[in-house]
């Protein structure tokens, strides 16, 4: 035990914290010693503060230690904090983890595009981690894309590298936990699509030139190409599902793609992160797969239907675990990372 | 009674044949008088042969008419046929009515892209009909489109007059009842998107090109835009939902679009057809519209979302009723246009 | 309009006050005059306020009419308000607008069981407005039945009368509407059931002995019979479904028991109230009836498959309209029976 | 392996035979050598015949395995079979393979209330195997109770033992799984309660007598309490929910009855049969449990909210898994129970 890093979890009880909560559940590198919440749940058992929403118990690790408040001065002394703040207070909140010299592993959106900020994918981008060593801060962050964004770019990564990617375009049917808890109200989506998700087509369309962006010295040369995205909420408990459409720069065949995707592999699998899946990407060349209900990995996505694209040139569909691979997993990813790079 | 035209219903017990039984409940042109399906059902009142699975009582002309055989030798003189086959039968049987000399207003793919066939929607392309003249059949057959493809046509239709059409693709987000009865496993749509529907993407990717072609003499020269269409299956119990994209050839603003749309009338609405919309589509400007358990519609489709497209230029969503609009409703449609013309 | 009475709706922009708002579309009776809502809302339009749920538009009334406070102060003079207020502020405002002297008709549980209130449902127990005469208060108040107890007592209450009631067990599958907006979350929700619903049980065992009760001078006599309730809520958008046994006193058949509800008809009837259903009780008698999905009335409630029980003697299913039947719909055919009776 | 005993799986193909395939994967006493399906399924390889509706992918063991027809001639030499076959065919099917000697375990209803025939819950009435010895036929056949059944009894047994059952009445809400594949549409369940499971309600009024009654010499003699079940399909994937009441013959409070269920355990644990769960009663305390999509255990059944219940006495909730514990998991625990008593 005394080995391994101390953490924290900020916004503990809510979707995205329990998820962080399933996951460094026997962790071999990272030791869960805070749970932070807001207010009304600060001084709580976690179990009793908690209204646990995932399949299963509570880990046992987690049901006893006391809430503290999600202020640097209840979280004493940890070598890192994962944030799973809601967005109306992430930003306020990670500035003072940040000037108290936290070092922060944030699923939330707030410093995503700041641009001394690295938005990590670990397979995808590991290098622009050198953007910490120009914060200013007293402590340090990093932070992992939108859920929507992080399959989506985990598939284009090899494409881009093999092919160059000229458009993309992609239509998402997300997934119910994405909304956290409580979340879609039930009546709303019953026998319906709801086609908007806030701010999620402004993150789909920015967040992906950034993380495929070329570090230049110490920055980020964005890419260019053109992102649509239209993004829509469907009745389907996890997994978010996109059909893109991709016009590359050079020919291609669907047998490449695939083939390209199939033997993708990045730094977590180089390093053997603990979290990482064996391969980032699951091809799968069935007419009618992948499907959430069916198909779901967790920390690897799953490419299916590489066909040809009369308008684009090809289209497939990817199907990615939003609270997982999308978000708590994806900062555990980056921690762990972190770890493996020597910057904690 | 005696003034109307007498008509039949080939498929009657299946899902779209009951939409057929419920929509020319009391119809002030139509009455029906035959009602025919497979062996199985024939001999029977309809009220014991069909499985009703529609929202009330099956209406009190139909309940006790004596179901016959699909065969021109059991459905007697009537002025014309709705076809509601299974395609597994559809060719073989339309073909024998057609040599029967039947006049057949069809929802079936069988005869869709045949040169001298109509594929008709009232609103887009009623000159087409003069294809029937060309005909060698004894009897005569207009078909209508696949249900995606219809409202899909509708929206863009408008968009091809004052705009022009270079390029198009849609993911569709398609209902159950689509797919008829029983039709897609509980078990396989719980919690779940279908990323398949066999033969649709084919469908929607020519016959828009059919329909919004020109009548040249006695042929329809095709549309030649691109098409490409990515469809998928969602635990939507009626209303298909589109999410599309377009590449104009004129310059035009989200609000033109809007105004184009809006103001959009065809034959239907000049001639008063008994089942036509007020208005063929409708626009709503709400950021999270149209949606399938809110904002269906029986004949008129809904689009909402109008907005700037990074790829291709504008997108906006589309919802229309897959079984009325998308089915039996445009047949019926399809038979008023031919009566209003003079063909029946 | 002038000779209308004038009504206003206390929690206006709630799920159940939309109810209200759309069935007192054209009542020929009463006008809304007053929309009142919790302090958030006022002073705005009402389509601004509301978060309008229901399928199709906001009726025109009801659209520009400008939203005041729930405060005597703010609703100006009405011949009745219909009360849709949340419980947790019910018992409290619905205080003030007594003493106020105003006129309630109240959806609200807050005063149901009291003994000066009348707990009525016109077709079981409308003798019990003679409470009314009993109230202390400047103003008066009229209470409905809480939405699972309302149908239940309707199926009751013929059989009461012909065979008398020994015990009664109930088991609900109750709709997420009867939750209100946002009500139930949809990941709690999604391929499962919620076996509890706060206060509901205990709801059921008590109020239809109050309603079932015989009025004694100016007091009502409670019945005695034991009721068991079990309630659940499942994945229905309206409808709650309720699986029942009750022991008799009598002995009886099931046609006998089918006759007897198939011809209940009771004051609503008698006095053609326009809310009113031509029929209280639909009785079904396939196998598989009724369905949530397929069999929702309005004011009606159904009852299907009537049969044996081995253990209380005689069980069947009974459908209804949560929102309508249940809620709003109960308030108004209240309000409507008060002025048939001269209370208005 | 070669220590192994080696199985067959009659029915290998449909929904009960992939979860007898991927129970036994790895199973340390069984091999499974015979997979027997339809004709046509036969000849084919299990990956290819099969329609794999189970989460993940089919075990590797069987992936290759070539179907055979369900015929004695074609399945060889096995010490035994599970029989997930179609209720049409499994009388005649099973009846042929006992002709031909072999030994069944069988989740078929077609023999379960054969005088001779052991209907057995191994935690319940393993004694009961000694009607094996008085069977006729060339083969042996054992069987397990109805999915709705089997998680009834094992929450009756300790209570029959502990206080006597008096009256039991049950009102089910059943998984889509229970129906098996393709099973209830999806158009027929969506936003729905189908209140109407053929044969469903019978199995649980009968099956439990026998199961629950004394072993008499030979034969056995049937409970006779009285049960009535009301039986209901609800949209959930997995884990049929049971309302039930019951009547005891004795004094007990909801701790004794908790307690009881709780420490209740049977041959299976104390013979640590490979697919024996630890406990095989978990009893929950929380006000809102068991629920399906929170608490389904594979072996063990769940119950919850044990109170009183003004009618009967008790009420509590009870939760399995229909598939695994109330099916192919039923049967392969029979099997274990079979060899650990010398009867393979």
């Amino acid at each position: 035990m005394s080995s391994k890093l101390k953490v924290g979890i900020l916004g503990a009880t809510g979707a995205v914290g329990q998820r962080f909560i399933s996951l460094l559940d026997n962790h071999p590198w990272f030791e869960v010693e805070v749970l932070a919440a807001s207010e009304r749940s600060s001084g709580k058992k976690y179990a009793d503060a908690a209204n646990w929403i995932l399949k299963g118990d509570i880990p046992e690790y987690a049901r006893d230690l006391k809430v503290v408040g999600a202020e640097p001065k209840d979280c004493g002394k940890v070598d890192l904090v994962f944030s799973a703040l809601p967005s109306a207070i992430a930003a306020e909140t990670e500035r003072k983890f940040l000037d108290a010299g936290y070092f922060i592993s944030s699923n939330s959106a707030s410093f995503r595009m700041h641009s001394d900020v690295p938005l990590v994918i670990p397979e995808v981008n590991p290098e622009h981690l050198k953007l910490l060593e120009t914060q200013k801060w007293k402590g340090r962050i990093v932070t992992n894309p939108n859920c929507s964004a992080i399959q989506l770019v985990i598939a284009l990564k090899p494409l881009q590298d093999k092919f160059g990617l000229e458009k993309v375009s992609v239509t998402t049917m997300q997934a119910l936990s994405g909304a956290g808890y409580p979340g879609v109200p039930s009546l709303a989506i019953i026998s319906n699509v709801i086609p908007y998700i806030e701010n999620e087509e402004e993150k789909i369309e920015t967040e992906p030139l950034k993380i495929l962006g070329k570090l230049d010295g110490n920055k980020v040369k964005d890419e260019t190409f053109a992102i649509s995205a239209s993004c829509n909420r469907v009745a389907v408990q996890d997994g978010h599902f996109e059909s893109v459409s991709v016009k590359l720069k050079k020919p291609a065949t669907v047998h490449e793609i695939e083939k390209c995707l199939s033997e993708f592999r990045g730094a977590p699998q180089e390093l053997k992160l603990p979290t990482a899946p064996e391969k980032p990407i699951i091809v799968r060349k069935e007419k009618d797969r992948p499907q959430p209900s069916k198909d779901l990995a967790d920390m690897a996505i799953v490419v299916g239907r590489v066909r040809e694209d009369k308008v684009l040139g090809f289209k497939f569909n990817v199907l990615g675990h939003n609270t997982i691979r999308g978000a708590a997993g994806a900062a555990v990813l980056n921690a762990e990372l972190l770890k493996a790079k020597g910057y904690l």
